[in-house]
């Protein structure tokens, strides 16, 4: 079987790009792992797949399997991989696509540059819902009470970090810091991520404040260490500073994988993610 | 510019390989190195450029790039994918091709069920050409020459491991285990690598004798850490598990990237390494 592919990135996170409308498709999680396999298969973060929709109010469904076979829910680096893929491919002609995914409807949009903007849905502060467990802590005196002071021991010393605690979806715990490029993301990364008051552990954020409206970023994700781009990781960031009253939506974020642009109106509103979405070459391989 | 390539590896070291007799090619190092990034390019541990020969007597020149962008010299595993590759895309109705490269004319030879074999040269014992400075140590009393006791200094104890010194090129320190699944290789490959008697350090292999005519290998390598296969490791395991008796020519090495095969007909013959070459897929990229 000849099965042809496009392979994408958006901000280093990269993609398998699959036209299931037009051709016939049915793997077994085996398959999608060896596809994904960087030496004996085409390799990539995600293997994302392209059908016709179920719901007749939407242009499209989409999937994503992780790179371990198993599907997984939404992802705002691949949903802008998705958006760009249906425009060059000439499956649509709309610039505003509603598409179907295991975790609802979303609607990219793409801009007139070839980035796209993804709807990343409101950040949650509710402690119990990050989860976070406060017990034992008190929000710090600077008026934002989703700023808190975490205790790490670092050789046996203590140290308090301020960190702004929220969810995306998933849990970030985010700091400033004079620097991104001398922050300490690979020694105190792994103690935040896995800190007693984050029951399910947390992604922790270091972002250096360049200008009201310019940060650079630098994410370790749970579970992952740190990754070029987290999408969620950047709202999360962009959120804490403006919520921090160092920041004013719309703010450019550089990660290390590429730009991105969040804007967020704030308490209550979702917050938008722009960003680049790359097709880097076309394949074919035969399984 | 519209660039076609082919995806292959050789027992898990993988390769883009590019016909440039039927492709004007024209590249700067960064565009090399562009290419072979596993996110934002292709992806591959090296390039192979298939060109038209200089050398009458020749029916190919090939050129290997590493992905940092380098010309490299001789690769076992990438003549098995350029031998593969011409026949494949019909450049030759040969079955052994003399090839052109940095380090002289090789002639790689395609077997029936598809692998290829690569004549790897004749292993070098000579301390001084490994090179490996002798002083101050005594050879075993095994009856091999090639054969030493090497102290390695673990946690403040020592150890003495025999390890059999010979070079492929490149130089190479064998010890046999009882299960390479279970050997410290993480944790003695550096001490061997950077041993105070290799002045230009070492590549350290772990082989356990399955049978006269089978083992299994690790090998830690010089500058890359442990490796998927490499393929003078494998001959260098086969050699001196040979010259100590254990084994007989052909030898069948299970790599952790695939089998191999390896003859050798004793002291001054070159080692014959034979193994698969496979075409994962065919791209095409704009640059």
């Amino acid at each position: 079987m000849k099965l042809k592919f496009t392979k994408m990135h958006g901000a280093g996170n990269d993609f398998i790009v699959i036209d299931a409308i037009n051709q016939q498709i049915d793997f077994t999680t085996a398959q999608w792992k060896a596809l994904a396999d960087r030496r004996f298969g085409i390799g990539a973060d995600q293997l994302l797949v392209v059908e016709k929709p179920t719901n007749p109010g939407c242009d499209f469904r989409y999937r994503i399997f992780n790179n371990d076979g198993g599907e997984v829910e939404q992802c705002g680096n691949g949903a802008r991989a998705f958006a760009r893929f249906v425009a060059e491919k000439g499956l649509t002609q709309s610039r505003s696509i509603a598409v179907e995914t295991m975790s609802g409807i979303i609607a990219p949009r793409l801009e007139d540059d070839g980035s796209v903007t993804v709807d990343m849905g409101a950040p949650v502060f509710d402690p119990a819902l990050v989860p976070f467990d406060t017990e034992g802590l008190a929000g710090l005196p600077e008026g934002d009470d989703t700023l808190w002071p975490l205790v790490l021991e670092l050789a046996g010393e203590k140290e308090t970090v301020p960190v702004s605690v929220l969810s995306m979806g998933n849990p970030h715990a985010v700091q400033v810091v004079a620097d991104t490029d001398t922050a300490p993301v690979e020694l105190t990364g792994p103690l935040i991520e896995h800190h007693a008051h984050f029951p399910k552990r947390v992604n922790a954020g270091f972002m250096q404040v360049v200008s009201r409206r310019h940060i650079r970023l630098r994410v370790f994700e749970r579970g992952a260490g740190e990754t070029l781009a987290c999408g969620t990781g950047a709202c999360a960031a962009v959120v804490a500073g403006i919520r921090r009253g160092l920041l004013d939506s719309p703010v450019r974020v550089d990660a290390r994988g590429g730009e991105l642009s969040i804007a967020w109106a704030g308490d209550g509103e979702p917050v938008y993610l722009t960003g680049p979405a790359v097709t880097v070459f076309e394949g074919e391989i035969t399984l």
